[in-house]
């Protein structure tokens, strides 16, 4: 594209809406819906989309939506076919000169979908992050409790790693989140038994939503839904 | 307190405020402040509060200001001292049946000096706190680097840390975030030269303030400012 097509284009908006309570979206992630005219979200294949429920009394009437149905399958080139689709598609809108506003739940770069699009896009295209609350300190929020303070060392985990990698981080951390609980709660919540952490970790599941549930991890339910983290404070008071 | 003077206390709110540019308040805290009666914060002794500073545009004229001047000395007595002082003023004002909404840079419970407040505090009075956009995320949207995907591990490090400390979650995690970098930031730099990290490795300044500065690391200034982060990406381009 040369340098003169390239100053037409539309700008890409990456905007970070929290965890789930549209009060926490932040005033300038508001106003770039409120006045979108292309709004690009992704999409459970043949499912809902938690990004644009968030959003929803914000977008216009009239904008036109880019829906990503993104499926969930262990394999990555059935998601990158969708990402690969996504980008396309959104690229066509900017070609246009038009602003693309794209709904992430949570913040963009903390483990989302965002990053895919961006991998794609940031190239050929001005793209701007709009941070937002990530479910980490949603889910810190609405259970009480503190995640660091002073000196400590927070370490996030993707709960499908392997039990040997999660051991390591878990004993080296004061404070540990394990993300992407779901199917893993049983295996997640034996290993923390093991370590003798049962007593340390509390149980967040769809923070801020209508929906919330917070436990003791020992009170959580036998299957977890993808919407739900443990946090593990070791560190003993650290905050006083 | 019996249960029915309890009942006439008010409520305390920990309200996150994002990393500085005021459009990234989320919804709630900003309604919180526009109507708050009794608003607190921390000031460096005698000093700016960067925290008033962002909320600044929102504080009702007539609202009362609880300002807590916080030492920045390395022993900790002075500080709980001044943490035990603002918390029995803000005590007071919740007796009086009033709301206070205290003022929190990022998000309060990410290594926010709420938590103090929280932990003086939470025992006797009813305690909301409204995250925020922390300062990790804004870095990231500044230095257009995501954090983590998939099942890549983040920790997150305390510059003042010693050097081993320091080296061992370096190697053990994708994703590595300094915090509090300031006068450690030369210590930091021959760390990260000696772990052949310096090419990964990005310096932000004052994220999303006038005065912001995002830099590779090799370019960083010889002394930082204590806003100040570096983000290490390991990861090779785990984002495709
Ligand atoms: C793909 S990651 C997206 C994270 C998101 N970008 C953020 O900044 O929070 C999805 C994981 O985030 C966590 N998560 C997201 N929203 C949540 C919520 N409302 N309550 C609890 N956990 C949540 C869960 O661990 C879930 O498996
Ligand atoms: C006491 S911690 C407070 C963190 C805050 N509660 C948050 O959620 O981001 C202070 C450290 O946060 C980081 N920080 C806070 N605001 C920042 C900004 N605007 N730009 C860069 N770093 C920032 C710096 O590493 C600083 O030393």
């Amino acid at each position: 594209m040369s340098a003169r097509e390239r100053a037409k284009s539309g700008r890409l908006y990456g905007v970070g809406l929290g965890p789930g309570d549209p009060e926490l979206i932040t005033r300038r992630g508001a106003r770039l819906i409120e006045t979108a005219e292309v709004i690009a979200y992704p999409a459970l294949a043949g499912g809902d989309s938690l990004a644009r429920s968030i959003a929803a009394e914000l977008i216009p009437a009239g904008a036109e939506e880019i829906v990503m149905d993104i499926p969930m399958t262990p394999a990555r080139a059935p998601a990158q076919a969708a990402y690969d689709d996504g980008a396309a598609r959104i690229a066509a809108a900017l070609d246009t000169g038009r602003d693309v506003v794209c709904l992430c739940e949570g913040d963009p770069f903390f483990y989302g979908s965002f990053m895919y699009l961006f991998a794609r896009l940031a190239p050929a295209y001005p793209v701007e992050v709009v941070p937002g609350v990530t479910s980490l300190t949603a889910c810190a929020a609405r259970a009480a409790m503190p995640l660091a303070a002073r000196n400590e060392v927070m370490t996030v985990l993707p709960g499908p790693l392997p039990d040997d990698a999660l051991r390591g981080h878990l004993r080296s951390a004061d404070t540990v989140i394990c993300m992407k609980v779901g199917r893993h709660l049983p295996r997640l919540r034996a290993l923390l038994a093991a370590e003798g952490l049962t007593g340390r970790a509390t149980y967040v599941e769809r923070a801020t939503l209508g929906t919330e549930r917070v436990l003791p991890l020992a009170e959580a339910p036998e299957s977890a839904p993808y919407f739900s983290m443990i946090l593990i404070a070791k560190g003993a008071d650290p905050w006083l």
